[in-house]
């Protein structure tokens, strides 16, 4: 249920965090009908670091709802307590997700077996496919291969969304993972300027953040990329190139907000500190959705 | 009143992160009973991201109850949202809190800009002096000096809390910080290995974990540096070691508990996914108090 493109949507919602329904039901409609594969609900980029638990709650109920089975819902289930991640993966499961996706959130810098025994307690409360997300970026924390090699014989763990290796070697990574990993168990990969790299190395899913907003252009990557196209992939990826240096630049999460606005999708802040992108920076945004030939 | 030696008790909670009040009055009674300057409530140690906003509220409550005045208390508002982090600087006050402590908790990486505008609107909504809690092990964002500057001209921003300086030198950190910061603001550090050279290098206060738990022998240092004693700093520096090594070695939060445990005071574990030390680092737990001659 992880192989492929899954889109991840952003999450509208208002300056008190409160999730815009029909502004979700209309993206995750723009997924449904452009027929990625999954779609990835409350990742880091759907700000679920930002929501409460009942909002959170609230975002899977109008995913599923708009989904109605055609495609797999999988939820981000972060939480900074175990017991507080265990609780969001009961109401996802609840709630009709298919799936999970599981960083662990830190502040307390924590160690491999703190993070080990975190994920198991969350896949045995969820009892859904579990994704391990892997994000330092964000949550201070890197699963080193020893740790993914020891999960992946949990039950329900199932899949791993990898960043982007700091050496660009995808090959190399790939080849350590899947000689100790089950042979069904999903790789992905998320930061999308790599996403090209990445799927030509032969990876099994592209955990895509533009593909929340943007699914048409970055279905037609991944299917290039399937088809093992490699011209078709690297003139899409090309097209793609002044966005992603903005992702790289601004970080996604800013840059996905002017994305919507410059897309009429819609006009809101992401929830404060974060700022939203002004001035030059918002212009680039203008231009890299025109090299992209969008909407 | 951040200056001198200010003790941060860890907060007593049981396993659903129910703060609990009697053992936290014990220790606020522990840390008045020696005179420690000032009582940091919910710092990092004090597990302040692991509670609640309303569990919190509660253990202010507790410590104003517990002070009546004695002693000025300052407590930490750290939230990953701008309007969740004001709502706590003003409960707080209201709950009759001296002063505030603000981490510029992250989950995307922040810039300087969005902290500043985090830190001004917390300082305006809390109206109560305030400490930057500049902690990068924990928030992953380090305060520059430019930054700290500028925050220095806001209303009520008072104090800087300093994570101890990567090479060691205090002196040159210390007379670049002075030379740009009005001279009644407070420049303090934690990570209390480091606090005999921050005192001799002559910072204003010693932001202290281990008296929360110990205030006795921490007080004793700090007045000893102070009277401008080196020896007698550098001789009951010395008896701390074996414990700084071990907060060094597991970070203080995790070893707080072993320490509480061992002291009497009280034994529960902290918040999942943090796991309690074992074995060999729980008995040289132990054989550090005993250095320490503690009780």
């Amino acid at each position: 249920m992880f192989d492929g493109l899954s889109a991840f949507p952003p999450t509208p919602a208002d300056a008190q965090g409160h999730v815009q329904e029909k502004l979700l039901a209309a993206l995750i409609g723009r997924i449904v009908a452009t027929e990625a594969d999954s779609v990835g609900l409350l990742g880091s980029t759907g700000g679920y670091a930002y929501l409460t638990p009942s909002e959170r709650q609230r975002a899977v109920r109008v995913a599923v709802e708009c989904l109605g089975g055609k495609r797999p819902l999988f939820v981000g289930v972060g939480a900074l307590r175990t017991d507080d991640a265990q609780a969001l993966a009961m109401d996802a499961r609840k709630a009709g997700a298919d799936g999970l996706l599981v960083a662990p959130m830190s502040y307390t810098p924590l160690t491999e077996e703190e993070v080990f025994q975190h994920m198991v307690a969350v896949a045995e409360a969820g009892e859904l496919p579990l994704c391990i997300y892997n994000n330092p970026g964000t949550t201070k924390f890197t699963f080193s291969e020893d740790l993914i090699a020891r999960l992946a014989k949990v039950p329900h763990i199932a899949a791993v969304k990898m960043p982007l290796p700091a050496d660009g070697g995808f090959t190399g990574e790939l080849a350590r993972l899947r000689a100790r990993l089950p042979q069904d168990f999903t790789i992905g990969y998320s930061g999308d300027w790599g996403a090209a790299n990445a799927l030509l190395a032969g990876c099994d899913a592209w955990f895509s953040v533009i593909a929340g907003l943007l699914p048409a252009p970055a279905l037609a990557l991944m299917r290039a990329a399937q088809a093992r196209d490699e011209a078709e992939v690297r003139r899409i990826d090309a097209r793609f190139r002044p966005l992603w240096a903005l992702f790289q630049e601004f970080g996604s999460f800013r840059v996905m907000y002017a994305v919507a606005d410059s897309l009429g999708l819609y006009s809101l802040a992401p929830p404060r500190p974060i700022l939203p992108l002004s001035g030059e920076a918002r212009a680039r945004v203008e231009a890299a959705l025109e090299a992209l030939g969008a909407p």
